[in-house]
């Protein structure tokens, strides 16, 4: 039985059966597509569940879908071909959730870009009914995974996810879109000519076959796929129920790396990744940088405490600071008092005095030495 | 010796060092105020630090400051006082930050509130140069707080310690003001109304002397006091360098817990509280429940997951769920179709579909049956 044979068997069983339905993907991951689909074709004593795929199974016409995909300029990719995406394999040791579960028969794909090429990516995600502060987020993210060079792969949805393709589209980096539909349709229809784009410019995948409607049961299915093809996922804006979270939870449970964006928490549509970062479940994250520390190879993009502005008391000398930090904010005093504040003689409290002036730092008023605007806290 | 020449030989310490000395805290709590005080009057072979702190002591008339603050309606409390709020000796455990550490000699007290009632009390402190997403915040959060009947603690600074101390009046809690300088002194000035309100109806509290300046030794010297005070410290709005993430790393090392509110990433004051709950430091509250439900005792306020808003869906028996998981979105598709995404027999499907049809959930197009606007993901 050839590679062909095997990829035949399963586009076939992609029809008859639903996305992630993990008794015929556990049957297939021990037996192969083609033993599965010989046990259906010949089984005289199936019942419920596999009688109901045997009888699909007679209808379905796995060849002229392969050449449908073709004809589209795209392909069916399973495991075994050098493009097969192997961190899709994690999904093997999974258990389910929502039923879902199990490495994809196989993935249909529009698009030059080759699956093996992005086990370096990040998903960026979140609610479809994203506020201008989301989208704006998760494009600017976008841009920054993709000018390190990482694919960005979300779910070509409104809001977030579409945000999330147009920055990686701007920062140059090849970027996929995991379609709950099949990769001939539209959906959001108004998302097509972001579509078309990726059609020529990066991937379209799908694990439902050409022609399949989107459906919640395939969206809970795809998101499995967008968190074990890529690296960490990020939720940037999901409300308390979205269905971006069920792709962090997919995250989780694949050790992948899970971070969230925060918000003002007077907005709901951060409620949800507020939520995730609440109960350990996600990292927080608020630039491209920290999403490429967290999902850098060791010692890859290691980024430095962030220190904040410089102040002016920063350049003073260790031994000036200490009678600086005595100079009273508002109401000056003389040197002496501060040399008491400070436990230094008056001296060289006088010197430190004539030098802090110099700099711009303290200033003298009716009552003695205090800060200048420019040392306030 | 008497307790009240204890009293006297804390005050006349307090004139002559600075608040949070370890140095001198650390031998008053190991042979008391008074045993220190003898030393440094008897003392000749004293040097430096010590020498010039007895110079100091010559000066002092711990007397005439007791005195004052009884005219002034205050006292000033002292370990042993029926009053003297005990959960400040932790700080004797705590090594040096910023120079500062250890148990305050005596808090400087003005207004009505007892200091040993506010062992349940919350910090929220945060920037003074607050954004208006900030105070509404810090507002909100204390209001919450006070209504359950915990004071609030806060530094009457400008910004978030204002909209804090207003919020606690508005909950009806009392609120405790710390001050860097003497409780004599408004600083800043426009804050004159807030304290003169609280030594009417709170404490306005300081370990600086009467008469004491404010000066940025005495604010981190301050900040143990709050974070010392309260069981829990909130930090709601702090840019990267802030004196606020000050108090929050006391109260870290004081096992206090720890909190902060998220903001946009995209503003810069809310940039030193995210680097705080990136690095562990802090704990993720986005309202007064989840503050309260932190700093609780265990079983008190304990919080029910959020649940987000129940949707139409949540309504239908399970058996339906598996239908309406398998119809289409956008475009119909008719009941054969469905019940083949499903894996239901084809009768069960129509008799799902008329029930789900009657609420609402699914609708009839001219290809077939698609989820109705409710029913939406």
């Amino acid at each position: 039985m050839s590679h062909e044979d095997e990829r035949l068997a399963r586009a076939a069983l992609s029809r008859a059966f639903e996305p992630g339905e993990p008794r015929v993907l556990g049957v297939v991951s021990r037996f192969g597509a083609e033993e599965l689909l010989a046990r259906l074709r010949d089984g005289e004593d199936l019942q419920g569940f596999w009688a109901a795929g045997a009888a699909r199974l007679a209808t379905v016409d796995p060849r002229a879908d392969l050449d449908h995909v073709a004809r589209l300029g795209g392909r069916f990719v399973i495991p075994g071909d050098p493009e097969w995406p192997a961190q899709l394999d994690d999904l093997a040791s999974v258990p389910p959730l929502n039923e879902r579960t199990g490495v994809p028969l196989g993935l249909w794909v529009r698009g030059p870009l080759r699956l093996d090429t992005v086990a370096d990516s990040v998903a960026i995600v979140g609610s479809r009914a994203a506020t201008t502060y989301g989208d704006e987020l998760a494009g600017d993210l976008a841009v920054g995974v993709a000018r390190a060079g990482r694919p960005v792969v979300s779910g070509a949805a409104f809001g977030i996810d579409h945000a999330a393709h147009r920055g990686a589209l701007v920062g140059g980096a090849p970027t996929v879109a995991v379609l709950a539909c099949g990769v001939d349709r539209a959906y959001p229809r108004t998302n097509a000519p972001l579509l078309e784009h990726l059609y020529e410019h990066g991937a379209v995948v799908a694990e439902t076959p050409l022609g399949g409607a989107p459906q919640r049961i395939r969206f809970l299915a795809r998101n499995r796929v967008i968190a074990a093809l890529t690296r960490g996922t990020v939720v940037v804006e999901a409300a308390i129920r979205s269905g971006a979270l069920n792709t962090a939870h997919w995250a989780q449970r694949l050790n992948r790396v899970v971070m969230g964006v925060p918000g003002p928490v007077t907005s709901p549509a951060s409620g949800g990744v507020h939520q995730l970062l609440r109960t350990g479940g996600a990292e927080l994250v608020t630039s491209a940088e920290e999403v490429l520390e967290l999902v850098g190879a060791a010692g890859e993009h290691l980024l430095d405490d962030p220190r904040g502005p410089v102040r002016a008391r920063d350049a003073v000398p260790l031994r000036h600071q200490q009678v600086l930090d005595a100079v009273p904010l508002a109401t000056g005093a003389p040197a002496a008092s501060i040399a008491r504040v400070a436990g230094l003689p008056a001296a060289e409290v006088s010197t430190a005095l004539a030098h802090l002036e110099t700099a711009g730092l303290v200033e003298l008023d009716d009552e003695g030495w205090r800060l200048a605007a420019s040392a306030h806290r």
